[in-house]
């Protein structure tokens, strides 16, 4: 009840707009966290890291594992373990309406509530909103056409306003509302609230919403630092859609200020080669001290060009969205993964992969999970999550090996052959 | 392709019923296999024993968990040795559908295709023919009147014709093909073919019927005996309904012919009580010396009704059906059950049971089952599932324990208190 009041409050009256003076003077140190680069190779341009968060200390590049409504889907803390996952994230937006913020700081904060006792970042909530209604999230980043906005009631300087994918109830999220939001949640890493703005704008809307998320992240940064306790750290997030020019003033601006981590987000064009670029053409004038993270990229694909840029972590709920349609993760094939509801799978004998020392992708044959997938039983997704969360967690290794060994592209070859 | 034509050729011509001798002069040993009472408590009528198979050797009384359509709803085989189970079934009915007998057989039977590596049983298919189109199996057994047996085409003497849940393609049953079957299946314990009546059908029909049932009992063996190479074992199953004089007259049928184990089958009344009281007037009829199976029965209160009948197996659905619906199996509640759905669990920080060495248990708070189980995560299911297996599967070594010392009163009371 005390949930609902504090929505009901926010709806009616939200916290307005903090003055952000010209020049920001603001410092903030993060004690409990570090990032250590330990390896650079000249050759590829990919780098190794380690970075420490109060719930343990991860080696980069890696992967972030979405655990959207806290929980990876179908699949336990021990399970993601077992997979040897390092980190994961949850989503703020869908965490803010259910079960609410104050429910679970009064259950101890995310760790506490999921079990989940390794590093974990929550996003600020921005993307979500402003991407809900406009199809899939990977709609929005990849720049297909679905814009429709529906629950997006109001965007101005103050901050977003839209209706609760639950009960269509009207929410506010501004920068304050999101760093009160994830200060209650608690993972050890959290974003600015930023505009994430669609393929379908143009540039001088782009330019203009790239200027607010820059006053948004100062927001952000005053907000977070009025409760800041050494347990949280937070990265800035580098909008400017496809345009070179607005991409390089938007990163200046992160590395301008006090953010633990860079995040680069927002719409990356319409092709993987427009992304790689805009990828390209941004990292230079990112902080190289700074841990870089890639927000909703993470295909194998995606991983192997991107490492070479810079990029230190990833997210995408790729590896377990897939598995939900039948579909494991494998090495050494060009489209990365195999569907098994195929009827060819239906008397394979052989596992998704013997060598995982993982029982879900060594002791089930293809075609039982095959079966299982055609009768609808709930185990296949759990096998196949697994499987997958497990086959990026591999992958992940063996990049950070392969930057050390400076064999990054012959270990590319191994995984997608041509 | 192989079995759908296996499966047309059935349709056209079911194997003829084979004649039967008015003297049944078969006999079947089962070596490989064995059962021992190892102690008997006379004040309870409860009985301790060891059932071996060549999959391993259980203490009695035990709990058959189902694996329908060849898995444990959203369990793997390590989360249900993880949960301490000792032994599980497949249903022949689902499995001879999808993905069909032949496939399995070609995958080296059930228990390689599952990795299910310990005892399993199969039951004949009869009773999901004769219930699946009368709403539930658990209707059919209690004698809910949802008759409406959509999906039967015809019984005669040769056997069953019914519809394929799957493709409504027409199929049929016979002793002969329910013992091919499972025998492909490869389950270490199998059961005979029989017609299970509704509690919607006469005396008369009921009378016929287990009469019919006795034949198909006596063609169940000499087929099993054709092909029997010692890997399985058969039980009979007792019917007549809720009348004493044919539920006797088919326990002596049962107990006359060479089956390793007796099962209690067909309609089992209106009420606890009805059920009960077949329960009392059918047990002493049954060979002592047999393991005693109770079809489709395994509430914690059926569990310590029935072992004072000297039951020495259950099966039933309910602790992973039940869990599907939010629910999860309590000691110390005299409905067994909690709905973690219930809003009182919104915040409620503490385990379903932390007595239980199992993560699922004891790691998880009831707000964190509620808020999956509101957010429709998969999760949850596996959560509660895995719980529920883990609660009857201590309620068992405890009801175990409790008859050695003769504590089965104050155990009942534990776990039912009044």
């Amino acid at each position: 009840m005390a949930e609902a009041s504090a929505k009901k409050k926010r709806k009616i009256k939200p916290a307005p707009p903090q003055p952000v003076s010209g020049f920001f003077d603001t410092q903030i140190d993060y004690p409990n966290f570090g990032f250590e680069i330990t390896h650079e190779d000249e050759k590829s341009g990919a780098r190794i890291g380690k970075l420490t968060t109060p719930h343990g200390t991860i080696e980069t590049p890696n992967y972030i594992f979405c655990g959207t409504k806290a929980s990876i889907k179908n699949l336990s803390p021990y399970q993601m373990k077992e997979a040897k996952t390092d980190i994961i994230l949850a989503n703020t937006y869908h965490l803010m309406i259910q079960p609410g913020a104050d429910l679970i700081e009064k259950m101890g904060g995310l760790h506490k509530f999921t079990g989940w006792n390794g590093p974990m970042l929550t996003d600020s909530g921005g993307f979500q909103v402003f991407s809900m209604g406009n199809g899939s999230c990977a709609d929005e980043i990849k720049g297909r056409n679905r814009n429709q906005r529906e629950n997006l009631l109001k965007i101005n300087e103050d901050g977003a306003y839209f209706r609760s994918y639950l009960d269509g109830q009207k929410l506010c999220l501004n920068p304050e509302i999101s760093m009160e939001i994830q200060r209650k949640l608690g993972a050890d890493l959290i974003v600015q609230m930023d505009e994430c703005t669609s393929y379908q704008v143009t540039k001088e809307y782009t330019a203009k919403s790239m200027e607010m998320s820059k006053r948004w992240g100062d927001r952000s940064l005053l907000a977070f630092k009025q409760t800041h306790d050494g347990k949280q750290a937070m990265y800035g997030v580098v909008q400017g859609g496809v345009y070179e020019d607005l991409r390089i003033e938007s990163a200046k601006y992160v590395a301008s200020r006090p953010f633990f981590g860079t995040a680069i987000g927002g719409c990356l064009g319409g092709s993987d080669e427009e992304m790689y670029g805009i990828l390209a053409f941004t990292r230079p004038h990112l902080p190289n001290d700074r841990p870089v993270h890639f927000l909703g990229i993470g295909r194998i694909k995606d991983i192997f060009k991107s490492v070479r840029h810079g990029v230190d972590t990833f997210d995408c709920v790729m590896p377990t969205r897939i598995a939900r349609h039948g579909m494991a993760l494998m090495k050494g094939r060009r489209d990365e993964r195999i569907n098994l509801l195929n009827a060819k799978y239906r008397d394979d004998p052989t596992p998704l992969d013997e060598t995982l020392d993982l029982p879900s992708s060594r002791d089930f044959s293809k075609a039982y999970i095959h079966h299982l997938l055609k009768a609808g039983e709930l185990l296949a997704y759990q096998i196949l999550s697994q499987h997958n969360v497990a086959i990026i967690n591999r992958l992940m290794r063996e990049v950070r090996a392969a930057i050390k060994a400076g064999t990054l592209d012959s270990l590319e070859k191994e995984y997608l052959p041509d």
